[in-house]
């Protein structure tokens, strides 16, 4: 494996995930892989279990690990080509990729969706750049339109704990009043679509995903059939994609509560986190030992190292 | 020892500080203790002397260290249960914990009052939260009401430098114009009163600290008198706990001056820094030999070492 | 070598040259030098290169890395003696360097030039305070007046690249709408002239840089007479010296451009980075085979590791 940036680059989505529940049987188990091999973590935007798991993952395949809060600790990064750079932006990403290239074997990039221009940020402009000019591997900590770290730990868990051979998986929107990026929910239907699973998408209308991501899911309007017999509920906010980054609704009848966990096949709740209680999801549900929030964030270091691990083995 | 957040964790305060001793005359013997463990510090609240104090010492037993701001390289956390989370704060303490939990084996967490609400502040919510929910070790980097690490570091400093089997040792506030927490002096008392010294309290009128710390202390308002003979003074602001979190006054008669260490019985000098030359202290008594402050700060390294020590070999 | 503040610290520049490149030959041979050593860096400004550069090569050297941002991760600094701190300064730089050397075996610090008052600037208050006080060897990350982490890095270079024995290297002046610190001019000039090259700066006149700084090299207003059969173009902005802090022009006719380029002797363009595309320089220049932009930045670690090593060594 190349880069980590979409299913694309991965050989096997199952065999990664595999991978992953290997390394977290033995967390150490390649250590030597990683020796005298520099990961850099790029920070865009806040981040806290990406920056964690992430760092924890390539120390446990023993690499020096460098964080750096882009545009804080160092120089805000021009992106487009061509200008002429009288602003605010000190430095070009052509020059800061090659750079980092130099200092890093593998350099790890978190860079949100400003949902401004969709056109513009569903090219992906960070992660391309930085594949075009690092020379190095590129991970994905979530991008404009995608978080496959997350979704490969999504994943990961899911497998851990279905107890039927094809579980019904649903992803389902919650209501928040502030516009948030589709990156989780897009990458969310792009693996789920790797593997034979039910997969169906619930969301009130105006909230379609881009088709490109939605493969082979069911996609409807009505909840409450969504959730009849799921065994994951896996609930997340996105902005409108067709009316881009807007609010279309905050419409607290699509939050989930235990009620509606009831209707499922005593599913699990699934969240990536950071949530908001109470707006999102109530604390009942989150309380719950249906919740497995906990144990999926825990996940995030081994499918990242999992990642780490078939980049380091490339090179 | 489980966590380190009050002396009430420590099985024995004198045998810590003789570990501390220890720790510091053989800084990596204990190296083989921390292997494959990760320690994360994450900081609500500037930090130097903590910051890299605490760093060091987890490094020196061989762990890993992740550094998180909260906040800034994260998000900001509600502490509230059962609020319906529409603000500012993205992330609950709940998962927060329990995530970062999943990925460090011990947390260190620095959380100053807020000096708003005295009862919310003395129930050092964040301390207990994370406690509740992280499901590993909590080590207090000052929190609302103590700052332990500080105090044992200041102990251990006490033990190498006292010319006597008991010393007096006199904690006296010193003015500032800012209203700042009271967790040094609370906690610097509750320490002392585990050690056999002759303990003094001297600060004005309506600066009484929480009796429930003061324990044993002589308390006086009259800074000449507690000065006599003295063999150590450690001298502190701390805004008022009766009128909570005012500057009731910022009289620079209660500066520390070469004069006033004169009465003493060559007294060394003691502040947990940062000071405030020249409003807290005369820059002649920081600048004389009298001074100890910068080995004081030095021994943060083999207090906080000393702690992680015992917790690493209770897991 | 105790510090590494200036050229006039090393025993000899081409030795240390020298020593670079078999840095870059053999990168962890001598990572026996730092093991159990703790290198702390310190930032007042802003970082990218000399941030992660100086981490990869103390951790090379088999040191710890501790990173802090002074004044966000910690407080602000005073520098001042004898003052009242009554501001918002809550530490002084006295306690500050002590306390950091008390837990760093080499400290790195980076703090820009303030280009108010040229006195100030050029006393090195900051780089003096810290050898005065940390009782370690003090790194200059970049100072008010110099950057010799980046001198070296460029005399490594020329030398990887040079391909006469005596290359005819220009300083040139570049324009900018902001000021900026000479130290980066400063320092190259210093540096070179430890080198056998011909030696050429060029600026539009009120650009004349301190003449400690300038030495041996030729000093001309006329950009295209200096880029006659030139080997190397090293183009930096720079304000105003004698009306210091200045911008006295942006002149665009001072941008450095391929039909420039052409001018020379298949020279080799060099620039410290951040570059601000556009402005200073044409796209085409930068992205010409000619641009060694990139392989300069990453001679920044072999740089830093010589100096580190020689430190170490001197331990």
């Amino acid at each position: 494996m190349k880069h980590f940036i979409s299913p694309a680059d991965v050989p096997s989505v199952p065999a990664l995930v595999e991978e992953a529940l290997r390394q977290k049987a033995n967390p150490f188990g390649d250590q030597a892989l990683g020796r005298q091999k520099t990961m850099g973590l790029l920070f865009f935007n806040a981040s806290l279990r990406t920056r964690l798991s992430t760092q924890k993952a390539a120390q446990n395949l023993g690499m020096q690990v460098m964080v750096m809060n882009v545009g804080s600790d160092s120089w805000q990064l021009e992106m487009a080509d061509g200008v002429v750079m009288d602003g605010g932006k000190a430095e070009h990403v052509k020059e800061a990729a090659a750079v980092i290239g130099q200092y890093c074997d593998i350099i790890g990039v978190r860079a949100f969706a400003e949902l401004q221009d969709r056109t513009l940020d569903y090219q992906e402009v960070v992660m391309e750049k930085f594949k075009q000019y690092a020379g190095v591997p590129i991970v994905n900590l979530e991008s404009a339109t995608r978080h496959p770290c997350q979704s490969l730990a999504d994943l990961v868990t899911i497998e851990e704990l279905r107890n039927k051979a094809r579980p019904k998986v649903v992803l389902t929107w919650v209501p928040h009043f502030k516009p948030l990026p589709q990156a989780v929910a897009n990458s969310f239907a792009e693996w789920v679509n790797h593997m034979d699973y039910e997969f169906v998408i619930a969301h009130p209308p105006g909230y379609e995903l881009d088709p490109a991501f939605v493969g082979k899911a069911q996609v409807t309007h009505d909840q409450v059939e969504a959730f009849q017999g799921a065994d994951f509920i896996y609930a997340k906010n996105w902005s409108s994609y067709t009316q881009y980054g807007q609010v279309l609704l905050e419409d607290p009848a699509w939050r989930i509560t235990a009620e509606k966990m009831a209707w499922t096949d005593q599913g699990r709740f699934m969240h990536c986190l950071p949530v908001r209680r109470g707006l999102k999801v109530e604390d009942a549900v989150l309380d719950s030992p249906q919740s497995v929030v906990i144990q999926q964030a825990g996940n995030r270091v081994w499918s990242v190292q999992a990642a780490l691990k078939n980049i380091l083995e490339a090179m």
